[in-house]
C-alpha cells in the first residue's frame, strides 16, 4: 500500500500531505507552548552530564535520535536528522522506501538552518517567560516540534522533483545556466503561499481554542497559544526554507 | 511561580489542569492514527539490536525513559516511568517540585496496568492496518501518548490528596476499615464523569476536524480518527484507572 502510494507522487497526493503536516506542526506548537520558556534546557552549563557537553535540548535531541536510527527512521529519504554525525546505522531489516528522489540532491539536509531559527526566532514568541522545572519535558517537546518542521520543509525536495518531472523543459535550461533566480521564480505561486498562511492560521485558531461543553464559549475564551505565531512561523521561515530546498535540489537536479 | 502555583492545589486548580491534559491526549490520539497498525513495531522477534531483547516500541521507550531521566523528569513528582527498574539518575540540580502527596502512596505506579490497556485495548481501535515502513515514528508516537494517558491517569493521587485534606472525617473511618468500595462510593461521581466523557468526544471532534478556508466543509469532511476512540478510552480505561489510583492512595493515606 505505502509503496504504491509513494511511487505516484503528484502535487496533488503531495499536497495532501504537506496540509496533514501542518496539523501535526500546529499540535507541536500548542504542545510546546504548554511549558513556558524554560530556559535551562538551553543553557550550555546547566546540565553536568557524563560524557556529553551541551545543553539539555542538545542531549535530548542528540540520543533520541541514535535511538530512532537504531530503529530504522533514517532509512526512509523523508526523514533527516539534526545531528547527522556518528548516527548508528539500523537494526530493523530493510523497508522497501520508494527511491523517487534524484540521487544527489536526495542528501541535502538544511536542519542546522532550521535548528537556528526554531530557537532563535520562533521560541521567543511560542513561550512565555517562566520556569517550571520541566527541562526534560520541554525538551521532548521540542524535539517533536523541530522534526515535524523538518519534515515539512525537507518535504521540499519531493515537491522539487514533481515540478521537474511535471515541465523538464522549463527548469532544464535554468538549472544549466545556474540561474537560481530563475528557478525561484518558476516555482513561486504568491496566490497559493498566501493560501496556505491562512488555513494554517485558521486551523492554529480552532486546534488552540479551549472546547467546553457550552458551545457558547468555543472559540471565544482563551486560546493555547496565539494563532498568529502559526502563520508567522510558515510566511517567514518555513516557506522560505522550504523554496531554499526546492532550489538547491533543482540546481543539483541535472548531476 | 510555579511553586506557589503547586503549593495551592484545589480540586478547581486540578480540574483545570485535567482539562488541559485532555487536549494532550487527543493531540496524541490523532498523530498516532496518522500511523497504520505497523505490527512490526511491537513484534519482540522483528529487530535484532545488539545488547537488547524486545521489541522496538519497548526498545523506544526504555531508552527514551533513561534519557528524560538524565534530564531530570522523574524529579517532579507527577512523572511515573514505564520501566523504572535501573533508571539512571537526573544529572540536573534539582528542582523545588512541591511534596504534596503523602510520603507513601505517593510512590504508587500502575504504568504497567496502563501499558497492557494501551497495547490491547486502545491501539486496535486507534490505528488501521497497515504497514508504511515507519516504525520508529510509530513507536515515538506511541511514547507521547503513553506519556500523556499516564500523567493524566497519576494525577489521581494529586485529585485523592485533596479530596481527603477537604473531608477527612469522612475518608478516615473507610481508610481505616480498609473500606475500600465505601472509599470508591465516596469519590465517584457519575454525572461528572459523563460530563468528561462528553466533553472529550467533541473535543476529539473539533481538534480531528480537517479544517479547510472554504467554511462550509469544516466538520463535515474527513477527520483524522474517529472521535469516539477517545470518549471509550475515557469511559472504559482511563477513568476507571484514575479511580483505582485514587482508591489506592487513599487506603495508605494513613500509613
Amino acid at each position: 500500500m505505502a509503496k504504491a502510494e509513494e511511487n505516484v507522487y503528484t502535487l496533488a497526493s503531495l499536497r495532501e500531505h504537506l496540509i496533514r503536516q501542518e496539523d501535526t506542526i500546529i499540535y507541536g506548537l500548542i504542545e510546546r507552548a504548554k511549558f513556558p520558556s524554560n530556559s535551562n534546557t538551553y543553557d550550555d552549563k546547566y546540565a553536568q552530564i557524563p560524557g556529553f557537553s551541551g545543553s539539555l535540548v542538545e542531549f535530548v535531541v542528540k540520543n533520541a535520535e541514535d535511538v530512532q536510527a537504531k530503529a530504522g527512521r533514517y532509512t526512509n529519504p523523508k526523514e533527516h536528522p539534526f545531528f547527522p554525525e556518528n548516527l548508528p546505522p539500523s537494526n530493523v531489516p530493510s523497508y522497501p522506501f520508494s527511491q523517487f528522489l534524484h540521487p544527489g540532491p536526495a542528501s541535502i539536509n538544511i536542519n542546522k538552518s532550521i535548528w537556528k531559527m526554531y530557537f532563535q526566532d520562533l521560541l521567543p514568541l511560542l513561550a512565555t517567560s517562566g520556569d517550571d522545572g520541566n527541562y526534560a519535558q520541554t525538551a521532548a517537546a521540542d524535539l517533536s516540534l523541530l522534526q515535524a518542521i523538518s519534515s515539512r520543509i525537507h518535504y521540499g525536495k519531493f515537491v522539487a522533483e514533481v515540478k521537474f518531472r511535471d515541465a523538464p523543459q522549463d527548469y532544464e535550461p535554468l538549472i544549466r545556466a545556474k540561474d537560481r533566480e530563475g528557478v525561484m521564480k518558476l516555482l513561486t505561486f504568491t496566490d497559493v503561499e498566501e493560501t496556505v498562511r491562512k488555513r494554517v492560521e485558521k486551523k492554529a485558531t480552532v486546534f488552540g481554542q479551549e472546547v467546553s461543553l457550552d458551545s457558547d464559549n468555543d472559540g471565544n475564551g482563551k486560546r493555547k497559544f496565539d494563532p498568529t505565531v502559526a502563520s508567522r512561523l510558515y510566511k517567514n521561515w518555513m516557506i522560505p526554507l522550504t523554496k531554499e530546498i526546492e532550489v538547491e535540489y533543482l540546481l543539483r537536479r541535472l548531476d
